[in-house]
């Protein structure tokens, strides 16, 4: 970096920080000969332009014993799309993607999607029951599952409908919409072979379903093989109680597949010799193919990755040295690769993966990058550890017709215009 | 687990819930035929006992566009210790590590540590200044840091003198006060090498002092060796911008050290060729020895660990089985082993390491503990990638003598006493 300094608007700064050094050391040497001064010594020798919160004393500990962000941040809050859904009680809003950094998404603001709005579950009356195919039934309490071996893991949590006003050309200029229904959590729970070890699967079992303790009861048939593999039973995020949003107190989580499929305020769950073809995954949460046939139980989370910087709401300022930023995952397991492209998919260049590469978790990667201050497309390729490539339009047209809503991970493209306006288009 | 069910009070309730079942199965199909009820119909076939939250509509998305806990966890917040400190403005409140799940801390739980209260900074009007002995002096503006390459880190943060009051023998039967000055977070920012390689660091250069823009003008000298290697100025926790109380809009993090050297509210950076002896490198933050030496700049915070199920706040309920929990950490690497002890150190099982054990984090461990209802004297003792295994008290005072207030990392006591209360006790 030191070498290309030349480069950086940070080093054309640099003169004029020199000459500025003087007056600025001066007059933060005075401010540390006066530390904890507060406004009743101002008649001391503090200078004039020292900031207020440098010679006051601020709010003291426990000013919210449950803490929020600065004032200075309010515009980073979940988004809704008024157009999209009749009303916010089975709608959805969204991530404020391209103002996260790292991996990890807070709790607060994890994109939501209800079927019934968000129930107000008291823990202590909510149960679990696990019933059906199995040779001892059970009703299980919060405490019951919370005094069993806990799992934790980092996983990304999306809903299938991601990017499925890209699909039908609704095309929005923000980030948080294109690609906002995308969370990554540590989530903690009991797994739920463990469970079902306990009650004893019968021979003929093969499917389980989830059923949730909202007034839409959604359900979900989920196939024994991932009950056994990595689905869990969680009542933590990110360390704290699920929030009521996530399906407080209980949810179930499968690690890389489809949101819908992770029941929020789960209730119960029942196994079964077949799938149950409940409403939400005849009517909804099936991709109807160019010849009519519906493609169903899409469960998982295919190969995706989105530019996170630029976008339309981080635009470049001026030209230079940037770095470029996005985050990619893939329900099959880990990111191996991303390219990234500054011409629409001609040319790609090898971006560097950040930080922790996690199985189905959120994979951030970046490249340096100098913009010259002309137009560009650009366009993020992930790859995963099964050697899936994320796919182009065409590409996945020609697998799912024009009519799909769901399981959009078309190789995503931001037009960046000359003066640095970033838009959304699409590119074949 | 199943193997050995019958231990579990899970599965002495069996027959009651087996028994109990028919009318909770019934009540469930019932429900789950009336899915999107709302109280509307209550007139249909609803059963009487079904929660009102699954017969009724809850308030949709963007309830709270940034996202709250359920009220049902009002409970799990900071806490103070009012004897503690004469104000709440220079004072500290504790992270409930009880109520706490996997290895995350949610930002708005994560302890306080303030000097001179919490500034309310204007990221607009915050700069960072880094001058001293270097070639090209300069001040950054956040957007200036925001463009440079990023790294996330998930690291541990610790105030040392966490246990400071287990030092002076007032024993805190809770662990949010015994070790609560504690938390793990995804930290982003750029790493300090990167700024002193865009400077030039000047051959003299030894040392580099933080100052921050609270009114205390919190400074630390960190030795040069730290600088250039993984110190981190970060704006960025847990995915969103630093929380006020955590250093917004800017902070040193040096992982694996001392909290205090972690400086909020970062506004100045010195290079220099000897350390200042700041007030909170000599008045404080030391420890004065047995032969009346003061051991100074004792920056790493040593490998530790606490179990935090059972313990004062989360005492065992009945006899049977639970997972016992708990956290180990060490500011010079990975953790490698953690033994736990049910007879206060005479024996020692092997503990399990849980999820992702990273350098200088927060690793959490887990046993299969099967409570026969007796007391016990429950210990853990953590051992570091380097061999350094965490001391008892006696040879913790035959090392640092019996005055010091920080670095406080002998093997942990609680007492479980007869029907389950938890207490803590000081066992050499």
């Amino acid at each position: 970096m030191a070498a290309e300094g030349q480069k950086l608007p940070i080093a054309e700064r640099r003169n004029f920080l020199k000459n500025g050094l003087m007056l600025a050391g001066g007059m933060l040497a005075g401010a540390a000969a006066n530390a904890q001064a507060s406004d009743k010594n101002l008649s001391l020798n503090l200078p004039p332009n020292l900031p207020k919160w440098s010679r006051s004393l601020g709010p003291g500990v426990l000013t919210n014993p449950y803490g929020k962000p600065s004032r200075f941040e309010s515009h980073i809050v979940r988004r809704n799309v008024p157009w999209l859904t009749a009303d916010r009680i089975a709608s959805i809003s969204f991530t404020p993607l391209a103002e996260l950094s790292g991996i990890i998404t807070p709790n607060s603001l994890v994109f939501e999607r209800h079927h019934a709005g968000i129930p107000d579950i008291d823990p202590e009356q909510h149960r679990l029951m696990l019933h059906g195919l199995v040779d001892r039934p059970i009703i299980f309490t919060l405490d019951d599952l919370r005094r069993m071996p806990s799992t934790s893991v980092i996983r990304f949590l999306e809903c299938p409908a991601n990017g499925g006003m890209e699909w039908r050309a609704a095309q929005m200029d923000a980030l948080q919409f294109t690609h906002g229904m995308l969370s990554c959590c540590e989530w903690t729970g009991v797994l739920l072979s463990t469970l079902l070890q306990e009650v004893g699967v019968q021979e003929s079992a093969a499917w389980v379903l989830a059923e949730g303790a909202d007034g839409a009861h959604l359900s979900r048939s989920i196939p024994m093989h991932k009950a056994m593999d990595d689905a869990l039973i969680v009542y933590a995020q990110n360390g704290e109680p699920l929030r009521p949003e996530q399906g407080y107190p209980l949810r179930l989580i499968n690690p890389g597949w489809e949101g819908n499929t992770c029941v929020k305020w789960l209730r119960r769950l029942e196994v079964g010799d077949a799938a149950w073809y409940h409403r939400e995954e005849t009517a909804k949460y099936t991709d109807l193919l160019a010849d009519g046939r519906a493609r169903k139980f899409s469960f998982v989370q295919e190969c995706n990755s989105v530019v996170t910087f630029p976008c339309p709401e981080k635009p470049p300022t001026e030209k230079g040295r940037y770095e470029l930023q996005g985050l990619a995952w893939s329900g099959r397991g880990k990111i191996k690769q991303v390219d990234v492209s500054f011409d629409g998919g001609v040319n790609w260049r090898r971006a560097h993966l950040k930080g922790l590469v996690l199985a189905k978790a959120l994979t951030r990667f970046s490249l340096d990058w100098d913009w010259d201050g002309g137009p560009a497309l650009i366009q993020s390729r992930a790859v995963d550890q099964t050697g899936y490539v994320q796919p182009t339009y065409t590409q996945l047209r020609e697998a799912r017709g024009l009519s799909s809503i769901y399981h959009k991970n078309a190789i995503h493209t931001w037009r960046l215009h000359e003066g640095g306006k970033v838009t959304n288009v699409q590119i074949s």
